[in-house]
C-alpha cells in the first residue's frame, strides 16, 4: 500500500457543486502505479506533451482522422493543450493547418511560433460559416474539435467529401453558454462525413509506443514547440480550473504543488 | 446511341417546386448501359432487394456499422424499403432487433412476416428516450438512421460505448415536418460513437458481389422477405413520390410503366 501525504485541503465551487482535492488518496499496490522515466524531459512534460495532452492530439490525427499529405485540416480553441499540438502535428506531416482561438494574441502565436498556416479570432466573426469559407476555399477534411456548438455545424457546412471530425472535447455544452450543435444530416450523408468521439484510454499499446517515439523525437529536436502554463500552490486549483472555462490559458494548464 | 420513349410527360409539383418527368432519354452509348440478367427474379427485385435498396442495407450493415453477433440494432423507418432489409439481415446474422415505424400493422408485419424481436408505433410514444431504454435496457449498439431528428438524438442517449450510427437518411429533415437533430456531444465522445454518412455508391466491387451472392441465396431459400408496393401508370409518379415523404408505403415503392 502506498500513500503520499498532500499538506492542504483545497474546497472549491465549480457550477454550484462542490467539490473537495483531498489531503491524500489510498491506491492498491500492483500495476496501477509505476516509477516515472523522467528522460531528462521536466516533469511536466509528462502530463503535457509527452502525456495525456500529446497522445490525445497525437493518436487523435493519426489514428481518428487518418490524415493524408496536403488535406486541409481545422482546429479550434488551437492554443489549448490538445489542439496546439494537433495543428503541429498536422503541419509536420503536410497538412494545410488553420486554426481559431479567442483573442489576437492567441491567433498570433499560432501562426508565429507553432507556424500555422493562418489562424482568427472566432470572436471577431459574426457569421462562422463565411469565416471558415475565407479560409478554406477548397473546403475542410478534417476537423479536430474541442468545441461542440456553433462551431462544429459551420464546419460540417464546409466540410469536403470524405471529412472526418474527431471529438474530444465539447466545451461550449460544457459551460453552457454556447448551444448544442445542431447538424445538418442532409450534408452528414451526401459528403459521407464521419463523425467520432474518442478518449486517451482508446489507443493501444502501440499506438501509444509510435506516439513516444515520433513525440520525445520531435520535443529533442526542436521541431515541436512546448506550450505550458504552470501556476504554483495547492490552493490556486479551483481557479485554474475554472480558467479552462473562461479560456484563460495557452497550452498545457498545470498546477506545481512541490518543487521536482 | 440508346433511345427509349417514354409515351406520356407528367408534371408534379412537390413543396412548390414543379418538376417533370420527361417523355424520352438521351443516353450515351458505352458502358453506363448494359442488359439487365434477371436472374429469374421478377424485374422489380432488381431496383428493391438485389438493386439500391438492398445494397445500402447490406453495405451500410456489414460495412459502415461492423456488427458483432448479439449486439442490439435499432432501426427508424423500419418498414421502409432499405430498413426492413438492414432488420432482416442484423436478425439472420444473429443481432437483437428493434425497429420503429408508424402505424401498429406497420408494427405488426415488423414482429410477424419480418421477425424482428420487436417493434414500436413511435407516433404512440411522447418520450423517444423513455421509449428506447425500455426496448433496449442494456442500450443501443448499433442504429440504422434514416430519420434524423429527435429520433437520432434518443438513440444517442441510450447508446452504448462504442456505438455506431449509419446515417443515410434524414427524413425529418426532408420534410420540415420534424426538427434537426441537436447532439449530446459530451455522449458522443464518453462512449466513443461514430456517426457516419453514406452512400450506394460507396461500395466496391467486391463489396457488391458479396451483397448479391448472399442475397440472391437468401431470396431463393426464402430466408428474406421481399417487400414491395408497385402503383401502375406513369400517371401515379407524382403521388408515389409524395408518398414516401407521407410515409404511406411498405417496403420499396415502384411505379411499374409498362408489363415485363
Amino acid at each position: 500500500m502506498l500513500k503520499w501525504n498532500i499538506p492542504l485541503t483545497v474546497t472549491g465551487k465549480c457550477n454550484g457543486e462542490t467539490w473537495v482535492v483531498t489531503e491524500y488518496t489510498i491506491v492498491k499496490g500492483g500495476n496501477m502505479l509505476w516509477k516515472l522515466e523522467a528522460m531528462e524531459f521536466p516533469l511536466s512534460y509528462h502530463i503535457s506533451v509527452i502525456g495525456t495532452s500529446g497522445l490525445i492530439a497525437y493518436g487523435g490525427f493519426f489514428q481518428i482522422c487518418r490524415p493524408k499529405k496536403g488535406e486541409k485540416v481545422f482546429v479550434s480553441a488551437a492554443a489549448g493543450s490538445v489542439a496546439n499540438l494537433v495543428g503541429q502535428y498536422a503541419k509536420l506531416f503536410g497538412c494545410y493547418v488553420v486554426g481559431c482561438a479567442g483573442t489576437k494574441e492567441k491567433g498570433d502565436l499560432l501562426k508565429g511560433k507553432l507556424k500555422f498556416d493562418d489562424a482568427f479570432n472566432y470572436k471577431e466573426e459574426t457569421d462562422l460559416i463565411s469565416t471558415l469559407r475565407r479560409y478554406f476555399p477548397n473546403g475542410i477534411d478534417i476537423y479536430f474539435d474541442n468545441v461542440g456548438g456553433d462551431m462544429l455545424e459551420a464546419v460540417v457546412a464546409n466540410m469536403n467529401t470524405y471529412g472526418r471530425v474527431a471529438v474530444y472535447g465539447a466545451i461550449s455544452d460544457y459551460t453552457n453558454l454556447g448551444k448544442r450543435a445542431t447538424l445538418n444530416m442532409i450534408d452528414v450523408i451526401y459528403k459521407r462525413i464521419i463523425i467520432k468521439g474518442f478518449l486517451s484510454t482508446d489507443f493501444s499499446l502501440n499506438e501509444i509506443k509510435d506516439f513516444m517515439s515520433t513525440t520525445t523525437n520531435y520535443v529533442c529536436v526542436g521541431k515541436l514547440c512546448v506550450l505550458e502554463n504552470i501556476s504554483y500552490g495547492i490552493e490556486i486549483i479551483p481557479y485554474a480550473f475554472i480558467g479552462l472555462f473562461q479560456w484563460r490559458n495557452v497550452g498545457k494548464k498545470i498546477v506545481q504543488i512541490a518543487e521536482e
